[in-house]
């Protein structure tokens, strides 16, 4: 297994710091190769804008074709393009992160806005009367396999089902269907800490062991059912989910589960 | 009526760029007042880290805690500081950005990471049996009104009910409720443009006059109904929405909206 583990938090020394070191030493010592996107400690840039793009950079800037036009033409940034090779490099994507006001903090949706260009992540494949491009389900990063593992300081009642903060299943679902089913990753569902403001030593041993199993089952563990695109459960152009293909009831974001 | 405009987009000449204009230019011919946080132009920092905390920062850093002891301390740094000093100026505040990955530009989500400190938006007031700090209808914010300007590429099919994407009201809930209605804010239902890859100058014309009516009516438009936290709908501490309260069938995020 070829993992890229694409880690966001300022201190080392923090619960997302020790969570993705343990996942470096048990993929490692179970012998798969893991290279790590340390953002923080890269520095990485976190807005996008046109210095991006070099030359494919036009005035007045257009971001998404502007970046589909730098990625064609190898223009784009170094730094850029050192995460798109890591991405086609892993089998495994795993991300690190605190959910900060109900998402990733904004180092790490920089990397997204950065990384995940027109041509690359989005804008790929055939769009026609039967097709509406390479997406959800398909795409650049087919075949590859996703995770996020989140802290939250609030416990978990507040992220039920009838939790004030809503669903984490449906908090997570912009990055999870959005961002990483979008170019074609199968995403697992997601390794979540609770209560992370306040753990005690036996809290993080749990979660500690929690994390492994969840690190030692990667290649096993079913992905999330979502629809692909293409395959007859949407109308196309429209993109409007079929009636009567979801369970009785089923609306809002789980429409696109199957099941 | 103050208004603090929050504007991300990294082209002056961009579809946001010309909504974020008509809104000065709409506002202040009516006699408003109007402040712009131009975030690309101010070359905002998006990522959270201890430099922000000064002296607050402790080793290792902790950021929910130091941000709050540097909030009160008054040692937050000056760009952060100035954000917030606006938002107590303001009694409406407007967000004018294009969707990204179906969430705010890293830029603005860096704004909020930084600006909404603890002690400022979080963590503020008692939290006993009976009240879980003063949030979700009240906080340091509230009696403001916001609103979010969005455009997004795709079409309004691929976000309705049964879109591809999920419904624009859920992708925007962690912003509407968790972001903006957490710290206290009234949040007005959002403007939002869809196929803004491809708008023509009609398409443009129209926009522009959609936009205007809803600056012009800003002062009388109904908020979206959030639940007030500490009123009785939820349980205390679970914070879980009390049973039997929703409409019939009403799931996930809508069940924090009444009625």
């Amino acid at each position: 297994m070829k993992t890229l583990i694409v880690y966001a938090h300022p201190e080392p020394r923090s619960l997302n710091g020790s969570l993705k070191d343990l996942a470096v030493s048990t993929l490692e010592g179970a012998g798969h190769q893991v290279r790590v996107s340390d953002l923080y400690a890269m520095d990485w840039k976190a807005s996008a804008d046109a210095a991006d793009y070099g030359t494919a950079a036009s005035r007045p800037l257009k971001v998404a074709r502007d970046s589909g036009r730098a990625f064609d033409t190898g223009t784009l940034t170094p730094d850029v393009r050192a995460e798109q090779e890591k991405l086609l490099w892993a089998d495994t994507v795993l991300f690190q992160f605190p959910l900060w006001w109900y998402t990733v903090p904004a180092i790490l949706k920089g990397w997204v806005d950065r990384v995940f260009t027109h041509r690359f992540a989005y804008g790929v494949g055939e769009h026609s009367g039967t097709r509406y491009g390479d997406r959800f389900g398909e795409g650049t990063l087919a075949g590859r396999r996703a995770l996020l593992s989140v802290t939250a300081g609030g416990p978990e009642s507040h992220y039920a089902a009838r939790g004030i903060n809503g669903p984490m299943d449906d908090l997570l679902f912009p990055l999870h269907h959005g961002v990483l089913y979008h170019p074609g990753m199968d995403v697992l569902p997601p390794f979540v800490v609770y209560g992370a403001d306040r753990m005690t030593a036996q809290d993080y041993s749990d979660a500690a062991e929690g994390w492994r199993q969840r690190l030692l089952t990667l290649g096993t563990t079913e992905p999330i059912a979502f629809r692909p695109q293409n395959h007859g459960d949407y109308e196309i152009p429209s993109l409007r989910l079929r009636e009567g293909l979801e369970p009785a009831g089923r609306t809002g974001f789980g429409l696109h589960v199957r099941g």
